[in-house]
């Protein structure tokens, strides 16, 4: 079979096209963050880290949360971490410290500075003026779907999304709908309202 | 309005909810190409300049050329390009040599590895065996929808795809499933049927 990036094969196989296309996006996210990166002297992971430590609570703010997060080893993350302390971005957060990790919290001057970079992404959103509900949610029930297969292959780990929490009980509702349920929430969950980034999110494996 | 990578947010807003969704797929192309580029001891676009120059023909092999595709500028794409024929991998296709510029050729040596590299998102396309005909047009859709609308808001460039092609009409049939018309091929195509990679397109703009 011929690669994705074959012309002739993307001609001939839908499969071939559509993973060709999301290439293609992918490098707009590439692009985007790239760009602000340059103008803040930051590398584009550690953009992400700093909008990762806005948007979470100290007990998935290890270094772990971070490498799981974005399927990085824990020296890249260490590393990554340290320049940032180094320009005053983060810290340790010492309420948090035990006998085996600590998790790391965003200064005052970071925090600021992950608010202003949060938007990087933002300008896509308008992109999606011309969709109408019924397209979204076919689009966003493709994206949860080919997420869990890219997981359940061992390609990503994912956390703080349904498919790997411990509240998530998959397939027990009879609605195809809604099929799932969290029990948190404590009810049946669509696939639109499955989420990719849950505050309530606790992990399956105790760590 | 809150970014999309908000939590709360994309509860509340499919729109968020999608962006932060492609943003995760970008992830994994992201990892993907790292992995290849960590092994091969390149650099992940410059692992994406060899599969370019694998699949083009000279007239579309010019620094203008790849700087176009990816979005780069001539500076940043003439540095990666200068490592690339440093290590012997491709070289000034002498043939096409003009005034003002000369295509890029993969060596023996460049051409053999650019195939092996091309297979480096393969692994995706087993993701989608999962999704049914139906589904798969309408992410298609959106994909192609999605792209033009980044192409018309000058948040990317594009090439190689009907949107900027001297040969396409747009909107000319009746027929919602098929409203364009590649004037190379001479047919109506339907959505699905745009190209992203088309070995036959030629820019609006002569160059
Ligand atoms: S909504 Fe949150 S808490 Fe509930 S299953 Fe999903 S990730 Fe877990
Ligand atoms: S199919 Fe190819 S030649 Fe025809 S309009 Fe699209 S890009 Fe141009």
């Amino acid at each position: 079979m011929a690669p994705v990036f074959d012309p002739i094969e993307q001609n001939e196989n839908i499969d071939s096209k559509i993973i060709a296309g999301l290439e293609r996006i992918s490098r707009v996210f590439r692009l985007l963050l790239w760009d602000i990166a340059k103008d803040e002297n930051l590398s584009p992971i550690q953009i992400q880290f700093l909008i990762f430590l806005l948007y979470n609570k100290p007990s998935r703010r290890r270094i772990t949360d971070i490498a799981n997060e974005f399927n990085l080893t824990k020296a890249t993350v260490s590393d990554a971490i340290s320049s940032l302390e180094e320009k005053n971005l983060i810290e340790k957060d010492k309420n948090t410290e035990d006998k085996r990790s600590y998790a790391i919290k965003l200064t005052p001057k970071g925090k600021k500075l992950a608010k202003q970079l949060s938007i990087w992404a933002d300008v896509l959103k308008n992109n999606l003026k011309n969709f109408n509900q019924e397209e979204k949610e076919a689009v966003l029930k493709f994206i949860f779907k080919l997420i869990e297969s890219l997981y359940e292959a061992g390609i990503i780990t994912i956390q703080r999304m349904c498919f790997s929490c411990l509240y998530f009980q998959r397939d027990i509702h009879p609605n195809p709908e809604a099929p799932h349920h969290c029990n948190f929430l404590n009810k049946p969950l669509s696939i639109v309202e499955l989420r990719l980034d849950c505050e309530d999110y606790a992990p399956i494996e105790s760590n």
